[in-house]
């Protein structure tokens, strides 16, 4: 991962791959690491004050709008894998993530993957402005890319 | 399967084995075949009443309170597989379906499966009786067993 | 969907969305679609001559090496949904399939999602040149897009 | 849980109710506490001797062969979760595992379960007789119950 600015969140979360994460062929299904992604992005937004536990009393929740996710190796059962995210780049509605996933044991780069996210005021699933001090604290992930 | 009554309700539902239902023990995951039987399951319950579009309106919904499941033989990618569902009891506050998975090929007994369930009235998580026509409708399927 | 070429392939399944497929945000969670999407890619693939049934044997299996997927209207419980799949481009090591997800109801577009797909030999994950006739099979779908 | 004897393998995990975890009754759906169950028993296997780094060479796996559970209360988005697993019980060709789930926060009990493995020699998917000092290890744990 190319160095990233101070004040660049950040997030490190671990999984270990398990049976239920695999198929057939023998190696980790595509699905099963946005599972764990989501679980480090979860981890993330909580870092930039969106946590779990608020949204279900503001049914204000940050929803994925577009993801893009490359698959370079195969992880394989037992692996222990380390997925790497930050956030990217902050836009007016909606902010992306990027994660990488790794093999803990030789540190080979299997998974990369940005996310876009707008925040959706639910059930009526209206999109809602950042918050707008984000622009601010997050300058440096603002403007155009 | 036993014989069952002419007024039974009953379900039958066919899935073809995909990537996703299968681990790399090179069979279908213990956990798929929930899923297959929630999909059976649910088109029981329209039978009996309680259709999946109506429930987002009154959010009165069947929920499993209990699930035994057996697994006897595995099931392969591609294997065409038929659930077959019927309602097995009812008692005042909740009932009970029984499904078998068998492989379409040669039609042995893969998994038998008993799910209990309770209606229950979101989002309070309040339980709810059985609607009372049910001991006259499936008569032969109350009392003590 | 654009129309088209006479000789692309194309698919079309369906699903009618269960509550495995919702989160507590009362929509479909975004990685449920890409499970619909895998199966009507197989399908796809199956009509491309890479059926299910003979990769057991063959053990060479059409591996996902990129997914794009645009979430632009949410789907809910009992929805019916309709996928459209079709053969977008032929590379020399890959191929791309493009899907649209809408609601059978109101035929609105949910969701965009474009997959490259690479021949992969198990269980040494050797990528594998495509079928050579194709090139010449989906003409039309080859060269510099 | 009752007081266990000193000598049963015991297993302790935790998990973070993430949306992947929840349906749109706003609660966790049934088949993800098999999921989190599955990592529990996986943990609990490798301290029986069974580890999953090893699996993958040996091709010998511990296969589900019954589950039980009852759902007795609900768990929310964000909740965290307290999974406690052990052996339960030995027999000559297959081992128990209970466990139950709560929630961290007001250690109410929320799930109750019981599975039943067999040791599986794949890809044969001949089953094989437990370590023959499984009965002197778990003495306490084997004959009639």
């Amino acid at each position: 991962m190319t160095t990233l600015h101070p004040d660049t969140p950040t997030i490190e979360t671990r999984e270990e791959v398990m049976f239920f994460d695999t198929d057939c062929g023998g190696v980790v299904h595509n699905i099963a690491y946005l599972r764990m992604i989501e679980t480090a992005r979860t981890r993330l937004a909580a870092k930039l004050g969106m946590a779990l536990s608020e949204m279900a009393q503001t049914q204000l929740y940050p929803v994925v709008v577009r993801t893009e996710i490359d698959y370079r190796k195969p992880a394989k059962l037992a692996d222990e894998l380390i997925i790497h995210g930050h956030l990217e780049k902050v836009e007016r509605a909606r902010f992306w993530c990027a994660f990488e996933v790794r093999r803990a044991a030789d540190s080979h780069l299997l998974i990369t993957c940005r996310q876009a996210l707008a925040l959706v005021q639910m059930p009526q699933g209206k999109p809602v402005r950042l918050p707008p001090d984000w622009s601010t604290r997050y300058a440096h992930l603002t403007g155009p890319q």
